[in-house]
């Protein structure tokens, strides 16, 4: 049995519908279908989304509505004229957008019902559109699912005991549409979840009824070994461990949240990642473990905004508390850190630039500076990391050389090198201005012959 | 001005001494003598100090005295008489030794007092030698140096004010021979440093007068760049910055105990590690800031029992606190940790094993487990490490892929890299059982065609 989840943009028009009911009839495993809300057709287009964000700002300000449900209704009305769909289902729709209005301003979950509704009228459209073409479908509402949330309006988190209602779904005949990005209270609420939108629904449910394999449809035909935009006609992966694609993710690969497949990974539920636009093309599979044996470096990411905090000090390595005096005086002043690196008697802090201010920056100096009187302090900025990425690095000891040599042979000098704190990376760190070039550098060493 | 330091083994007999005074005839800038107790004149022999440790514990448990003090004694006779000293000499010594059996037990400061004895004796020994032999010198004790302490047996710590007093030293014509490894308190009580014994004396004078440089007289040539007891004849290190030489002692380098140079560190003070026996020989000369470009690498040491606690959590990154947190259950146990290498959802925490024992690592592995919820945890024994140090490393962009690549064709799996961190060296972390090949596979690519 699959858990199937479509993005926003399979789902944008009629025409991406039809090839989602085609994806969904050609395999009678495919049985829970999580659909996000209407995305956007084309590179400047609205997302329903997004839309019901002005609609919610216009309501909240007392400002007027109508251009804002129009303008939603219609998109809903041009899939269901070109669906060929019965009036009654653009009608309900309508007085769904239209009713959102009648909601009291005040109450802490209305802002959640407002976004929520792209989603549950798309679920609604599609699971009528499915039933017109003559298969066994339903829309289930997400407390008819059993995701039921606590009340944190924004940013849900599922009830424990919500996998047992969960598991009931599979005693279901029918083809189950459920709306992403929301769950209910236990008092019956709607509320949205943090981030991720769709893809934790169908993390959830996945992991909930133990499915065979998470199928997570985008535009994209799967994740490629290295970014598109750096490197050019790059490799695709065929198979990926989760703990590979949470390295890549961290450093620049953006193909899913991570935080949304939890539940997938703690199940151990496989994910692929498929294109709706080519449902035919194998995609990138996510594993817990990997079956095949495979080239040591699966995949090469890079990412920018890396600042470093060098501290030194002689005979450092004697003041035992020295290191979490160090973290506790970041932790106190809110900035989070990435690594630390430690030698003898100096040790850099790494920290993504976005997450220290000025002022934070500042402040850090001198709190540092009083409390641990060292030798050396200074803040470095514009550095990049590039993260080769592989559960089979271990096992090749010439990796390290080979990247680093690479990296030489090109005059790129190396900031920073980690290997081994990590079991599935290696990881560099260079200046900002040398970021591409490295990326292809490194790239071209271990995918250029293959 | 130069302070110049010998230790036990330089003075361990009168054929040892003679050439000491060789030393200072042959340089007028040799103006300030620090000296230990007699050493070992052979390899199974007795260090006056350890002597005198026994002679101390008899007398605390009331046993017979007279074994040890005629040891002691004895040793200075034979001194003396090969010298050709006049009587008076050890007949002054003698009292001495005698008189430490009639201080008072219960006295704090009663142990350091029998411990100096050693380097006290010694220098009077050593200063009447020196004028009968024509040369312009006298015995300085401590107080008179104004090496004045804290009051913390065994333990002392330089009063800062005591730089002040110790700067007259200057104005003296005299060849001054002080005794090293104590002070006075300012109630006048022998007090003794904690360790680095003669050394942390030669390096509070040489930096109290500023001196042009420190020579601190060994038994050894100087440093060389691997370990002799590895690498057959390996090359010695002309010169080397004080950054360079911490980063060689923590990894496995003893030469001097570097606690005992901060004085002279701090003072911009040239260390000289010079050879009593081979006088003329340059040396491995220390110094703030190199005045010469060198290789990249100038030393390679190793060293075996590191354990490494691995810690994996998927999101791990997330959380905020999370390495501070673990930093704190490691100090809580009282386990000092060396470094910290972090992934994206993983740390490793790397420790001496000498460190954590067996209940404090299971009730490391408890704590954490509690308190973390890991998705892994385990720790891993007998690593070793591998350190190349140089300051101008940096420079070379190609050192981390010379020294992976000798490591990967030697077949040696690298559990760690580490680069960037210190500015000054590259670590590499190995199993135990592959410690000796590596450091020479990588002492051979550097060093070899030189």
């Amino acid at each position: 049995m699959k858990v199937v989840k479509f993005g926003g943009s399979s789902l944008a028009s009629a025409e991406q519908i039809q090839k989602v009911f085609d994806i969904i009839k050609n395999d009678s495993e495919r049985r829970i279908v999580v659909v996000s809300a209407p995305g956007k057709r084309m590179k400047d287009d609205v997302k329903v989304t997004d839309a019901l964000i002005a609609y919610y700002q216009a309501y909240k300000h007392q400002e007027d509505l109508s251009v804002h449900q129009e303008w939603i209704i219609e998109r809903y009305r041009i899939i269901c004229t070109e669906l060929n769909l019965d009036d009654s289902v653009i009608t309900d729709i309508q007085k769904n957008i239209l009713s959102l209005a009648l909601l009291p301003v005040e109450n802490r979950f209305t802002y959640d019902t407002f976004l929520a509704a792209g989603e549950n009228n798309n679920a609604k459209l599609i699971a009528e559109y499915f039933k017109v073409k003559g298969l066994n479908s339903r829309y289930v509402h997400p407390q008819d699912a059993g995701i039921i949330v606590t009340s944190d309006p924004s940013n849900a988190q599922l009830l424990k005991t919500s996998y047992k209602k969960i598991k009931y779904l599979t005693e279901l005949d029918e083809i189950l549409i459920v709306p992403g990005f929301f769950g209910v209270t236990e008092q019956g609420n709607v509320c949205t979840f943090s981030r991720g939108g769709s893809d934790i629904t169908g993390s959830i449910l996945a992991a909930g009824i133990k499915a065979d394999v998470y199928e997570n449809f985008t535009d994209v035909d799967g994740i490629f070994a290295a970014h598109p935009g750096i490197i050019r006609n790059p490799h695709a992966i065929v198979e990926l461990t989760y703990r590979e694609m949470r390295e890549l993710a961290y450093s620049g690969f953006s193909v899913l949240h991570d935080e949304a497949l939890v539940p997938a990974y703690r199940a151990h539920v496989p994910l692929i990642i498929k294109n709706t636009n080519n449902p035919d093309y194998p995609g990138t599979r996510i594993v817990t473990k990997r079956s095949t044996k495979g080239a040591p470096v699966v995949g090469i990411a890079s990412s920018s905004g890396f600042s470093s905090i060098y501290i030194n000090k002689y005979l450092m390595n004697r003041e035992v508390g020295f290191g979490r005096r160090v973290l506790s005086a970041l932790e106190n002043l809110g900035i989070r850190f990435e690594h630390m690196p430690t030698g003898i008697d100096d040790m850099s802090v790494i920290v993504r630039s976005k997450y220290m201010n000025k002022q934070q920056e500042k402040a850090l100096i001198d709190n540092l500076t009083e409390s641990l009187h060292p030798d050396e302090l200074y803040v470095e900025h514009d550095f990049s990391i590039i993260m080769l990425v592989g559960e089979d690095m271990k096992e090749h000891a010439g990796v390290a050389a080979r990247a680093s040599r690479a990296l030489a042979v090109h005059g790129i000098s190396i900031a920073m090198i980690s290997q081994g704190a990590s079991e599935v990376s290696l990881m560099f760190i260079v200046k900002e201005k040398d970021e591409k070039e490295a990326l292809r550098a490194i790239y071209d060493e271990f995918f250029f012959e293959i």
